[in-house]
């Protein structure tokens, strides 16, 4: 029996399994893939306060080590689902059955690919799938953004104000935008919107060169040279296998101190409805979790 | 005209600093007296994800050059007021008027002091205002907690399972704490109440060594031999200057995205109401409140 278990190793995850450790409960941190989550793949971090510029591996390998510096458990494997029992909670994996009196869900969430040939190649390397985390390295430079719905739209707008020039490849021929928000886009002179038109392959050998686009009124093909290619097409957050009070996307609704709606069970990072997916906020938010965790234990037992 | 005005230059402030030029906002950050704000006086902090262990003055020192780094530009003066004009909005300082689109209140707030003998001297060798920050200092010791409230008897329950004992020193001969919280700590083995007992005096040369109780029924003195003091007798935010929503004890109530009660108005870290307050929860909350102010910014023009 636990008294908490942390599902996902990424920042948020790891950060509640520091301030557990530190608060004594007998913690375990489950994690299926790698640890570090999405965050491991960036090549450059420069907005975690603390590191002017960092890799992505770099920063979470620190994370891990300080936890298991405070003797935090760590466990490989896949969450099948959680169930209650009681006031226990039951983690299902795939070596089997888990107890716990309280169960941080950290698991994070992977923005949808556009599955076109070169995009896997090339992220990190002038693809990215958020213009907070990597705007600034294309001061002056072009930049497409793809995607038509509020995120694309308000991050281009983001964006020409740091590059020289920003492309908007949206498959219809509107915006699903707010309408303040195209507007802005609309005025906005380093703004150029190719309506009806989808990326077919991003090309490049050590950065993103160019990309190819489709027209999808008159099937032509064209070539753009750009540096940089944002994917805005939605996120998917990682959330099937707990059954709590969720937003139409599937991220997880709590309230200000993580608490979801069944008792006992949290939310940290990512996976959580926010507005904002960083570094920053998934170690405020997994702080937060674990300290409220415990005052739970506390007043459950 | 700035865009945003940040007032605070504690990790709340800092960051959202660093997140406002990344996101190439005009950006004054305004601090009255030390770069850095209360974390800057802790001697070690361990529970920064990041840094397993570093001085408040070193960290604030990194977080302060990253923002300097990306070209924040920072004032040392003193607010007086926040006011409104339409949509701008006015901060008046000792030094004369500015004028923003946007404010982030990120001031802090300050832990009540006994203000007895040795207390100053000895805060951060022994004296403590925060056992979530300094606790695991005190493994295997003896520390006396102040305090017969919620937040005093909660980490004194949280302190009992670090250190070996733990008194609570409550000027009443009942607690204020809520019933549940009570029951805890008198049924923790290693607690114990010195009820109608005040702190008169802390004594060590380099660390703590002994405080000096005076029982308030009979007003007999006794020196206890502990390694650590914690204070929980009240916090102050530094909210005065602004007239949004606070709660009773002064912190200014935001939504998830840091907005207060009036718009363009944020507010992030220890000055807000939050259930925990850490550098790794203000380091969310700024990133937080900058990237909303920038929406904001972005909608009203």
């Amino acid at each position: 029996m636990y008294d908490l278990i942390i599902i996902g190793g990424g920042p948020a995850g790891l950060t509640a399994g520091i301030y557990a450790q530190r608060a004594r409960l007998k913690t375990l941190l489950l994690e299926k893939e790698v640890i570090g989550g999405q965050i491991a793949v960036s090549d450059v971090i420069e907005n975690y306060p603390g590191f002017p510029s960092i890799s992505g591996a770099e920063l979470m390998e620190k994370f891990e080590q300080q936890a298991r510096g405070l003797g935090l458990e760590i466990k490989l494997t896949d969450v099948i689902a959680v169930q209650k029992k009681g006031e226990e909670k039951i983690v299902k994996t795939s070596d089997g059955d888990l107890i716990a009196k309280s169960v941080i869900v950290a698991t994070g969430a992977k923005p949808r690919r556009l599955d076109i040939p070169g995009e896997k190649e090339l992220t990190g390397k002038g693809v990215s799938y958020c213009a907070t985390c990597d705007g600034p390295f294309f001061k002056g430079q072009k930049v497409i953004v793809v995607g038509g719905g509020d995120t694309a739209v308000k991050e281009a707008v983001y964006l020409s104000k740091i590059a020289n020039k920003v492309y908007i490849a949206h498959r219809r021929d509107q915006l699903r935008a707010e309408k303040i928000i195209q507007e802005k886009a609309m005025s906005t002179p380093n703004i150029e919107i190719l309506w009806s038109h989808i990326l077919k392959e991003i090309r490049g050998k050590t950065g993103v060169e160019k990309v190819v686009l489709q027209n999808l009124k008159d099937n032509t093909v064209k070539e753009l040279d750009v540096e940089g290619v944002f994917v805005f097409v939605g996120i998917n957050p990682t959330t099937d296998f707990v059954d709590v009070e969720k937003d139409k996307q599937g991220f997880i609704k709590t309230d200000q101190d993580m608490r979801t709606s069944e008792k006992g069970i949290f939310a940290a990072g990512d996976c959580r409805t926010t507005s904002l997916k960083q570094v920053s906020t998934a170690v405020g938010d997994g702080a937060i979790a674990a300290f409220v965790a415990e005052k739970y234990i506390e007043e459950m037992a």
